[in-house]
């Protein structure tokens, strides 16, 4: 599979982005993952529509881990093996996720999103999830 | 006021252990905050009585950033001003709640709670948020 994420602006916070990094490594295994910084909602409006997109609010639904695995596990099966994640407050997209109802930075949002889907992909390999 | 965290077990990953690190240096300017690891479920039982418990769990309420302000706010102008947040998934405590409805591992639990506690601490005295 392949993973986009689109992020507002820069992780300036120097933990994160050593933790996004190393989760980006980690991913390599399961599928291709990277962070793409936007200027703007034009930028986003452009993307292909193929790509299958789950913009992330605190006011979007609110999912488990084993939600997102299966979610992962569905698009992948179902040949929607591009998918966008976008930050951002109300872009059209396929569907409206929340990783917490609680403002999280960007790059804090980054970072759990990013340890979750290495954690679905975990889950849906039946390997363990280490830390 | 007065928080503690009782986590499970030390967080491992580097990380998160320096973006705590980090925020309990910014907390300092608020409050008295610290990680307390436990050893069993009859260390919590033993808790003071007169600290508030607050349980976290992705089973728990979900919470927005400015709502858990508000109970910060709240707690410290009722005298409750000793606060305990508990990392476990069934322990007796005054409330439950839930930073994420996704499994998030003790150290990032851990790393968004003291973020959320900061970013409460900025809204209730109207200060910017900082990444």
């Amino acid at each position: 599979m392949n993973f986009k994420i689109y992020i507002p602006e820069k992780i300036k916070n120097k933990h994160q982005q050593a933790a996004v990094k190393e989760y980006e490594k980690r991913l390599s295994r399961y599928c291709k993952i990277k962070t793409i910084i936007y200027k703007d909602e034009t930028e986003l409006e452009k993307l292909p529509s193929k790509t299958y997109k789950i913009r992330i609010t605190p006011q979007g639904d609110t999912i488990t881990s084993e939600a997102l695995a299966d979610k992962i596990n569905h698009l992948g099966v179902t040949g929607k093996s591009d998918v966008t994640f976008i930050i951002h407050d109300s872009i059209d997209s396929n569907e409206i996720l929340a990783l917490s109802k609680m403002d999280l930075s960007v790059g804090m949002t980054t970072t759990v999103l990013y340890e979750q889907i290495y954690r679905g992909f975990r889950i849906n390999n039946n390997e363990p999830y280490h830390k």
